[in-house]
Order: C-alpha cells, then structure tokens, then sequence
C-alpha cells in the first residue's frame, strides 16, 4: 500500500509527498500537529494541514530569514524568535558571532518537543547556552517588551489559527516598540500567486511604521507556488546598502552576500503588489 | 464527483490540480498530449504527463526564455525557437522591434494546432507575418544550418521522449555551428532540487563549447519544485555586462531589465552545480 500526503495550497491546487512514515500526530493546545517521515524531503513538520519544514528543504527558509537581516544590522547582539519552534532561524542566528542573546517565544510547546525528537539536524541548537526558549504568546511577549531588540524576525504560520495576530498592524507596532531605535524585523509573508492581498496589505501596514520596508524572495519547494517573500521594516538601516566590509564567512547552502541583494529584485508583478 | 490532475514530478512527489474540464487528450506521433481546464491556473498543456504550459503561470517561462538571451544581443535580427509549439516564446520575440524574422521548429504538429485551440492568448502570434512555422525535428534543423542565427532558444520538454537529443553534446556543437559569429543560446535546463546532475551535466558541455556560458533561474510554479532552470551559451555577449542602453521599454509580468541580471545570482548550492 502506498500513502501520500496531499496539501491542499488553496481550494484546487496541492501539492502530494509519498509518506515512508507518520512519526507523531496529534491535536495540540493550539493546532494539529503531524510528523511525518517522506522519501523526497526526509522528516516533515505538518501544522494545521500546511508543510512548516522539511529536512531536505529547510534550509531556504532559515538561512533567508535569519541571514538577511542579521547582515543588514551593523551589530546584532539581542535577537528575538517569534514562533519558529522547530529550531532552525535560531541555529542560523548562533552563526553571527556579535549574538549575545537569542530568545525564541513558541506558543506551543509541543513543537520544540517534537522537533527536537524527530528534526534534530534543524532542532539541536535549541539548547544552546546563547539561546533562551520560552513557551508562550509572541503577541504578547512583544507588547511587553521595549526598546530591546536589534532584529526580530517572526516564524509563523500562516495568517489562521494561532498566527492571526501576526499578521495585524497593531503586531507590527508593537515589534517597533520591542526594537531599539536602529532595530530591523522580518516576517514570513506568504506567496505572491496565491496571496497577492495579503502581501500587499502587509507592506501598507509595515511602511506606516518603519521608514525603511523592503519585500524579498526565495524558492521553496514545499511551500505553495515555491516562491516565498520576507517582508522586512528597519528604522534605520537599509538592506539594500550594506558595506562589503560587513559580510563575514558564513556556512550557509542558499545564502550568499551576493543573493543578500538579489533576493530583493522583484519580478515584475510581484513589485506591483508593494508599489 | 471531484476530478484531480495528479503530477509525480519525481517518484515520491507531485502537483495536484482540481480539473474543470478535458479539454483534449490524444497519443500523437511522438508523445501523449493532454489539454485540461483547472480551476486554479486555467487551460494547461500537458505531455507525457509533464505540465508544459498553464495560462496563469506560462508568462514567467516564456519571458525569461525570451528576453534574457534577446537583450544580452546587440542586434538580434533571425531567432530560431526549437520547440515551443504553444507559441509562448515566439510571442515574447516578436516584442524585440530588431526580429525580422522568427522560425519555429516544433517536432509535432498537434501540438501547434491544439494550442492554438485551447490556449489563444499563448499562441496568438504564431501567424504573425514575421514568424514562420516549420513542423520538423529541431535537431534536424540545426544540424542543417550554418551561421544564420543570431539568437537560438530551445524551448523544449524534459529529456525524454521526443527531446532526448536536445540535451545532448552533439546538438550544442551544431547549434553553435548554427550561430552567427556573436550568437547566443538559451536552453531550459530542469530544476535543481531534483536533476541537478542534468544541470552539472549541461553546464560542463556547454563550457566546451562556448566561451560564455551562464545559468539562470526563475519561479514556474507549476514546474518541479516551483525553480526552474536556464543556460545560456554565448559566442560574445555577456548577459551581465549589457549596458543600460540596450534595454528597452517592453510589456511584461515577470522580466525587468533589473531581473536580467539579479536571475544569474544564485543560491550556494544551485551555484555549486555550475562551478
């Protein structure tokens, strides 16, 4: 018997893994929870019926989110995580050596849990001693902070379930207030073919508040349409204008200096959508 | 009753799209061809089961395919497109002013005549009295010609079936016969999450041949992996080094004159296949 895992990435179009495996499976406090074991990307997280990661493919994500910003900043020591509890922005975080302090905020434990079982290689600096994994609201873990952080970046899902407030303006406010007066955040904003409207909407609601806001973009196989977009607010410093002295050597497998500016430059109706 | 179009774009994953309608479906001469309307990405062209072309998504491929090779030329005057019998390339050349004449050599005349049928927005300019249409073997062709072309595009299907020789060593020494003495070529040349031997393979044959060589890559989502492949071959002209008086004002969705050449900058490990 064969079984496939079929995603339905909007009402008529999906994307189906052959499964080796289902690992875990369970209804959370706050979503469903599946780990299953595919033969073409290795272990992959499912929540609330949407790929999160995969082993074979994570990296795109986490390198993109973590790295970018990171750069853009002239010294990150302070880094918040909002959501992003399998592991794998943190363990690109620990890459730049000027952080001192990286603190992750998970609404649900259960998975930190289970990626530490089943995804060690994205999971396994979870318990580094830079890093602090607290298991709570990220809304409101940013509406009590201030003036603390250099980088934010938030891991979500997608904007239903626990995520809505992620994707709200008064969120995005309250990330300017969590930031130090040059501080930069990132968020995972979804695909331009199918949630044109969200991508656009967003990027009115960050440019009200930072006066720097840039969309940027990178292939991802199991995530609807393969292309996703970051959309970044900075108060100060501009990807777009980072100094050559800044890059260090990094490990990475997406990233590069090079792709750092690229990954800024729009197809045509993807710029449209944030003009 | 639902009906789904399931892809497998390697062994153990796929695609999946809701239908409407079949359109079309017959075993020509040279492969099986299947036209169906979807719900999400409207009429597509399928052969042998591979996804060729979607009237949502074709302006991506079709632009990229065209207009990278077109603007890295001075002059490009006799453009050759081997393949692409939808009419989608041929459409995106005819933007160029400088086209005096395009050939399309399509090996199976079905088709021609089904995309016509089915997808008029894509093939609309295959009567255009600037174009002329040859059904034929491409490799044929290009083994026949000698220092005509100034631009070739090899708009074909995977490396099976009918294209198996456009992926061969042989039928880029005739295409470069086929050139004039600055032309330049642009192949579709895969993903590289799931044929990235294909690629290496390519790029290292191509490298023989011609003094230029360069991948690109842009997102199809309908496409394996939604990041898709281009190498281009050029005698002369180096698609990086185009002064920014070339480029003219052209009516498109996905290419910019910026995105001509921030496409060249890749991901670490797509770069890596090409070193």
């Amino acid at each position: 018997m064969e079984l496939w895992y079929t995603e339905k990435q909007t009402k008529s179009f999906g994307i189906t893994a052959k499964i080796k495996n289902t690992l875990h499976s369970e209804q959370t406090e706050f979503q469903k929870l599946d780990m299953i074991e595919t033969e073409e990307f290795g272990n992959m997280l499912v929540l609330d019926g949407m790929v999160m990661t995969t082993e074979k493919d994570e990296f795109v994500y986490h390198e993109m989110v973590a790295h970018v910003p990171l750069f853009t900043h002239p010294n990150p020591e302070n880094v918040l995580v909002v959501g992003g509890g399998d592991g794998g922005v943190i363990r690109e975080v620990l890459k730049h050596p000027s952080v001192k302090k990286a603190t992750l905020v998970e609404i649900d434990g259960k998975v930190i849990e289970y990626s530490k079982k089943y995804l060690p290689s994205i999971a396994g600096e979870l318990d580094n001693a830079r890093v602090e994994v607290k298991v709570g609201d990220g809304f409101m873990h940013i509406a009590q902070s201030e003036n603390e952080y250099d980088v934010i970046m938030v891991d979500s899902t997608e904007p239903v379930g626990p995520a809505v407030n992620l994707f709200s303006k008064g969120f995005y406010a309250g990330i300017s207030k969590a930031l130090k007066e040059d501080g930069i955040f990132v968020a995972q904003t979804d695909n331009p073919w199918f949630k044109a409207d969200l991508i656009s909407q967003v990027s009115r609601d960050v440019k009200e508040i930072f006066p720097v806001t840039r969309l940027y973009i990178a292939n991802i196989p199991t995530y609807p349409s393969g292309m996703w977009t970051f959309t970044m607010g900075s108060k100060k410093h501009d990807p777009l204008e980072v100094s050559e002295e800044r890059f260090h050597e990094i490990d990475t497998k997406y990233y590069t200096k090079e792709l750092h500016k690229a990954a800024f430059v729009l197809p045509r109706f993807v710029g449209d959508l944030v003009k």
